[in-house]
């Protein structure tokens, strides 16, 4: 084809190019990096993090259970991954969903008699995060909406917004245990709502909802027939004397995407060993939706690193219970110690978790009215008192900062010391009530 | 909210519904789902394989160089890896990037004068499937375009049409080694042409390209001002008396994602470790496509596993050149044999590969009446020699057929038989000539 052409326009004669070559570099970013946010990042970015230099810094702002080398997984689990290389069988390539044996372990150590799981129902991805992203691809379009938590993990938001897909946030009761506000959740819900997500036990809240607020939860998801996306990467993670229900044990009709993983039981996040558990006992999904558009998108990068795919058995039979009993036992004590600390501080307010590992606090701003945020409060304790604890801004619930007890004890009674003092110098009795006072 | 409420149209009043709540379960797999399309397993699911009961099957479709247990990985990768897991220092949450020391290992192992690399230009991603996606992802938006081989990976298509980037295919030309069609593929171009796919060496033809070939490549490219990604997963696996060059070394202006991993080199793709590495010494990407475009994708999911990261550095330094040198020599010879049986055999036209572990096969299709095309001969040759090759078609390349040289030799030199005697039965002289004969 040449690259020059004549066209007519109105009787006149131009030269025309048949084909414009661009002539000069202009790479944009793609719409998706564009919109492609992380608001932990963008919040923390832009704080100034200088501590007191006399003063040790504590981090209790870091989702990672592995920093402080206080919670190691279990020598069995790192075993199973060594044997798994030793056997020389787990070098190639496998299923992009998975092992068939390694999906049939996972289904196995999930499934009761409520909700049955069979190795076909089980996605293997890489993380939990995989996960998440698998199950909002294949049930949404862009332009669909999903319903999320407040205060609520970010990646949900991240998530959908790259991908075009609208947000709503329900709000969640701190003065009922961060149960959700299902009136709030219900009537977010429009035409174009195609999934609801429910954090259960929760980041960063570590609420656990009991058996009657989930079934209420699944009254109104089976009401207006959407769908749920369990986010149970927390799941089991609760107190002794508190009971963790998986939403499928619990549901009758509604289908159920569960997502989970190794990282947070079982101490290894970086590990990049997440599922998906499809719950559709009435067939309610179509098979073009589970499995089958779950499997055609998990081919798209194929998922976990086939080691820890081998080690999975293993990891989920041979773990003693002990293990699991002694993380259990430390987050609880760290919880009290913290919630304890800090419920006698004055312009705080503690929420007790009754799992996970996070605990979150309330700001009273009235009291401090040097700082105009949780953000600028939590930047002047890194200034003053060397301790970081995430401002809950990061989870759009602003006036809250969230604590994680995965720090040693010792770290954890340091740290509320500090926050007690750093309260006290800064807390002002209620300006609203000395106005009152001078009026 | 109330449901029910009254509204006024034109002066009347109507009853009306404030929100439409569906009462109906109808869940619909997403538009990318249903777009995400694997052509591989759409013709081989397609396709009837029931072998010849009395010989026992012998498969030359699979990519994965582990499947036959004579290509094992060196014993330094797998140790490496245990002492990953030993130092109980990879467990936790690496940066979305990577560590930056398995980044900064990876740029000094690729560095070179004329391309040089530091740590901030390598963002670690799980498995070159994910460096392509995430390349793809941050150039592109849907209704851009990219230009891809013809024969080339079925992946690129895959991704790219998930979402919603059109390809556009260009030639590659047996008759000169797979060389690349530079014209057809300029005469591709348009506005909303956004990267230029390169696959050197070549999945499935097992071509390299000359120095002076991929310079050509990269004048058109600089030309018309569109940046590559240069998939080079099999850099490097290039047979004695041949040269690589990645595209990077050559490139005087044209900005290059080039893709890599340890899967085909190191004979480990399960471990799902890939990388991006980011050529931009003009700085044309521009700061918010590379790095932070790709930073910010890498956060969706995250990447790598941390132990195979943490195992990276002794990987790409202590592996021995003997083990290289090992898999090389076999690949070079297995070819050697395939392609000077398969010369003789009437019909087929092999095409000499000089890297990689594949080889091409034309079909002369004129010569084999019973057959409409390469998915009927490769089906019946499954069934009465129970070998399997892939059909082309998977590469969008008709008549050709794809042998991964990675097999056992005996077991490549009883295929060859195999395929022979199914030539010899089954040619038939051009029946073009008969015709005329006829007349």
């Amino acid at each position: 084809m040449e690259d020059n052409s004549y066209v007519t326009v109105k009787g006149s004669v131009y030269k025309s190019k048949q084909k414009s070559h661009r002539r000069r570099w202009n790479i944009r970013p793609s719409e998706m990096s564009i919109n492609t946010l992380n608001p932990i990042r963008a919040i923390v970015d832009g704080m100034k993090l200088t501590p007191n230099p006399e003063k040790a810094m504590i981090a209790l702002s870091i989702g990672d259970p592995t920093v402080f080398g206080n919670l190691p997984t279990d020598e069995k689990v790192s075993q199973a991954l060594k044997d798994a290389i030793d056997s020389h069988k787990y070098n190639g390539y496998a299923p992009s969903v998975g092992y068939q044996k390694s999906r049939d372990v996972v289904a196995n150590f999930y499934s009761c008699p409520e909700a049955p799981l069979e190795a076909e129902d089980v996605v293997l991805t890489s993380g939990c995060s995989q996960a998440i992203d698998l199950a909002i691809t294949v049930l949404c379009n862009p332009g669909d909406n999903i319903l999320i938590p407040c205060p609520g993990f970010s990646l949900y938001k991240t998530l959908a917004v790259s991908l075009g897909i609208q947000v709503k946030l329900y709000n969640l009761l701190p003065e009922k245990s961060w149960e959700i506000d299902l009136q709030h959740m219900e009537s977010l819900i429009d035409d174009r709502t195609t999934c609801l997500i429910i954090n259960n036990p929760s980041n960063p809240c570590g609420s656990v909802y009991s058996k009657e607020h989930l079934k209420n939860v699944l009254s109104v998801a089976s009401k207006n027939c959407i769908p749920i996306l369990a986010d149970e990467i927390y799941g089991d993670m609760v107190f002794p004397g508190c009971k963790y229900q998986s939403m499928a044990s619990l549901s009758s009709d509604v289908p159920i995407l569960a997502c989970g993983g190794l990282a947070k039981r079982w101490l290894v996040p970086g590990w990049r060993m997440g599922w998906i558990l499809i719950h559709d006992r009435n067939q309610i999904f179509g098979k073009e939706v589970c499995p089958s558009g779950l499997v055609k998108l998990s081919q798209r990068i194929l998922g976990a690193c086939t080691i820890v795919q081998g080690a999975i058995e293993s990891i989920l039979n041979d773990t003693p219970q002990e293990f699991y009993y002694r993380t259990i036992s430390f987050l609880k004590s760290n919880s009290e110690i913290c919630f304890s600390e800090l419920s006698t501080v004055p312009g705080l307010t503690p929420v007790l978790p009754a799992g996970a590992m996070y605990l979150m606090v309330g700001i009273e701003m009235e009291h401090f009215p040097e700082f105009q945020n949780d953000v600028q409060f939590t930047e002047r304790l890194v200034t003053e008192q060397s301790v970081f604890c995430l401002p809950a801004t990061a989870f759009e619930y602003p006036n809250y900062f969230r604590i994680v007890v995965t720090v040693p004890e010792e770290m954890m009674v340091e740290a509320c010391a500090r926050i007690r003092e750093f309260c006290q110098r800064h807390y002002r009795p209620c300006s609203q009530d000395s106005n009152e006072l001078d009026q």
